[in-house]
């Protein structure tokens, strides 16, 4: 019987990635929580885990691994995964593979680079309030993304251009999620919209955004 | 016997990668150069190959796949490669996937994002020259990442923590090799040296390399 923790918080977008591809991937796991806040990602313990100190990282029989879209194809391999959600299929997997690679820069960096600078770092982390001409450019490629994204879904209605919802849409998933904070507008984008609440209509994908959610209604983004 | 297309200029880092990533694991194929000056890359013809435009991708035997990393491990299942570049032991692999994931915004952008901005767009695609304000924090974070990447690799002397090097150590390389315009003090970072050397005298590299240097040196750079 191997034994897999996932270290990280469920506010961490690719945390729940991990979490949510385990559950649907029926993979038993213990998850153990890091308070970003407090800092615990920052501890020697943690440190020994993912020396880059960002989350989530794994330990898995001893072995530990870091960056969520280095963890799937890992997890996948060792628990001989086969679903919809990462395929043995080596085509779908390259299309996947190719989304998650693109994400960093395309979803990641648009999307939760401009929530820190617009929330996260000055609510929580004592950072500068974003000034209007600082914002401005964020601002404007997040308008820019949404033209992006919504080409990007209209050849399959999936972020990998496969033919069921895949690992890969559950990474954007969880960018957009949190994105709401900055009240992201999904009703003048019908495109994205409709894949929004197909992949929030999955039961693993409530579950494991229940608290987040939560988050983003206090701070006003539902 | 299958049919393996690279498309995309040599002079591109990625495209490099991968075909240095062929040569070494014995996969044959045919390069269809894509002079990105005369916006080869944008026309119909490649669009249908990939719809993002940029470069490389492959096409085998039929099947179109883009992004460099997503390439790496579609191409090493289709040919059944096993080799110290991209072994089958999932937990080699899972250092080398998480390397490649970080390379994107841990390297390239730093390096490549600061030779575009200083190099490229002024000399080749009439962009306007970078401003001494608008580079000082380019200079800033590549100053920064000098500490990272010699600290990357004091584990094991390769990047992904390896005990020999792998592809994740071609896509670095190329993309220092390129760096060398900005006039990169690799001297005074004798860790990053010893290994940029190591990897520059690996024949395949050399002989994939060749045509960047030649204009890596025209420009100054040698």
């Amino acid at each position: 019987m191997s034994e897999l923790v996932i270290h990280g918080n469920i506010l961490s977008q690719p945390v729940r990635s991990v979490v949510e591809f385990c559950m649907l991937s029926n993979i038993e796991f213990t998850h153990k929580d890091l308070n970003l806040i407090k800092g615990e990602h920052l501890s020697e313990e943690y440190t020994r885990i993912n020396p880059f100190q960002e989350m989530p990282a794994i330990v898995h029989d001893g072995y530990n691994v870091w960056e969520s879209a280095a963890i799937i194809p890992y997890l996948a391999d060792a628990y001989n995964v086969d679903n919809q959600w990462y395929p043995k299929d080596i085509k779908i997997r390259a299309r996947i593979n190719a989304y998650l690679h693109w994400h960093h820069q395309g979803v990641r960096d648009i999307l939760t680079g401009y929530l820190r600078r617009k929330i996260v770092g000055p609510k929580f982390f004592g950072a500068p309030e974003l000034t209007p001409e600082n914002e401005a450019p964020l601002r404007a490629k997040l308008n820019e993304w949404y033209t992006t994204f919504s080409w990007l879904l209209s050849e399959t209605h999936y972020v990998a251009r496969t033919q069921t919802a895949t690992v890969a849409d559950l990474f954007a998933f969880n960018e957009i999620s949190s994105a709401r904070l900055l009240q992201l507008d999904l009703d003048a984008h019908p495109t994205i919209k409709a894949w929004y609440e197909e992949i929030a209509a999955v039961p693993a994908v409530q579950e494991a955004t229940a608290g987040a959610m939560e988050v983003v209604k206090l701070l006003g983004g539902l």
